[in-house]
């Protein structure tokens, strides 16, 4: 089931940090506040001016970004749980 | 009774999630937060800047599209309930 | 006694939704928050943007419309209840 | 004494509504929170946009108008109570 | 000891209000939440659009205007108390 | 130690008030709420519009100017305590 | 590990203030609210208009600025930590 994100958003998937040890171990990490990584499933064909104008994102799929940690809606497509929100919520590329 | 939503905005049709198991259990479920489905039953014309300038929206009529769950304002027309939102609270198109 | 609104307003009056039962029983209805039906009585020449430009209005007078239910600041006019508000509250045309 | 107002503001003269009934009697009403009803006695030369451009307004003295009851300053001048608001602020013009 | 308003300011000599009676005796008046009248000292160069347009004011030192009464922020020059405020806090012009 | 403010700030140097009499004593002084006189040290290349226009500023250093009390962000460089706000937080030149 | 920062943002490296005098002792310093010091260590490709228009920005890599104690969002990138801003969160360039 394929989805196209509208205007300026992005669809991205979560990419969990690892939380554990080596050994296992669960570490409370106030790392967590820090911003989430993920990677660019589709985006939007670009923002809309208020005059019709369309200009492209400066992401694409397959890209690997930084995001604030409480950006984004959730959405569930095809069982998998993935991200909707805006390109000014990602901070930038990594890679 | 046909009904034309006027500029940016859309008429959508809910389509309300399967909220039950195969045995027909309603289960609680967290994911009544998430994106609301639902298709596009009418859309207006267009967003109109303050130049007058008209710019033809990006869903069409038929389109299934995910949408805030608490987006739009609810209308009865012709015994079904619908919803009238602007077109920036679609978030991408399903298909 | 004629009334002009002025720029983007338009004078709306509402048109009361039947509350009654066939056997005349008032119904307390949620229905009540959902948007109201009125008829356009008269529109002003139209948005003005900061430069000057005026854009006409999409709504004439004698469209049925719906607008939201608490829209508008109420007017007597020749005796009669109305209403004035923006093109922007009005949510489409019916018909 | 002469009074220009500025740019976008004019100057009206409030027409006290009839509340008494025909025997003298005051009615409490609740039409005292509609909108209520003034003369133009002065305008300002226009909207100035940033770029400098005036755009003239489109009430003129004389003009009968509708405003919002709480809308504009109270000004005395020459000893007469009037009014200073903006033409947004006027709702249209009765005539 | 010369004072030249940035951009859009004007400096504002307040003409205090007569608030005794013939006979000497202060009265209070609501009349002090009306606007309060002034003489321009000086005015800026103009308003500056973002892309650097000035456009020059419309009021020039000499002016007696109306001014909200809690515009502007107090100023003491060469001993005199006066006020700077923007010329959008002026209300029209007198005479 | 030089510093170069970006795009519309300036560098503001205080020039403190003099809060005592002929004979040394301490006024508290409701002044003190009055704005404040300071020098400009450096000023920014210019205010950028959306579109990348640079727009010089209207101050420059050596200019004795007036600011709100308590405009701008304090500094310290090369152990002098300074202020760094934009120019929209002057008021106006003084001499 | 590179990172791109999009549109307006920049990744700086916090140079730590030296709280300590020579002998070593920390000093509880109300200096601590004032702005931070740090490197520029990427940039993004600049400012971007509504119409797609793209503004370089005025700050590059090695440039040492200062900027408000609480700006940015913290990053951890190749286990060093970083901070993303807004190039306006910058207030100037020292050297």
């Amino acid at each position: 089931m394929a989805f196209r994100p509208l205007h300026d958003r992005v669809l991205v998937r979560r990419i969990e940090a690892e939380e554990k040890t080596a050994g296992g171990i669960i570490i409370p990490d106030s790392a967590q506040e820090k911003p989430s990584e993920g990677e660019i499933v589709a985006v939007g064909s670009g923002a809309k001016a208020e005059d019709g104008t369309v200009t492209p994102l400066d992401v694409k799929a397959g890209d690997r970004v930084l995001f604030g940690k409480w950006s984004g809606t959730e959405v569930k497509l095809d069982g998998e749980d993935l991200l909707i929100m805006k390109e000014s919520d990602i901070m930038g590329i990594i890679g």
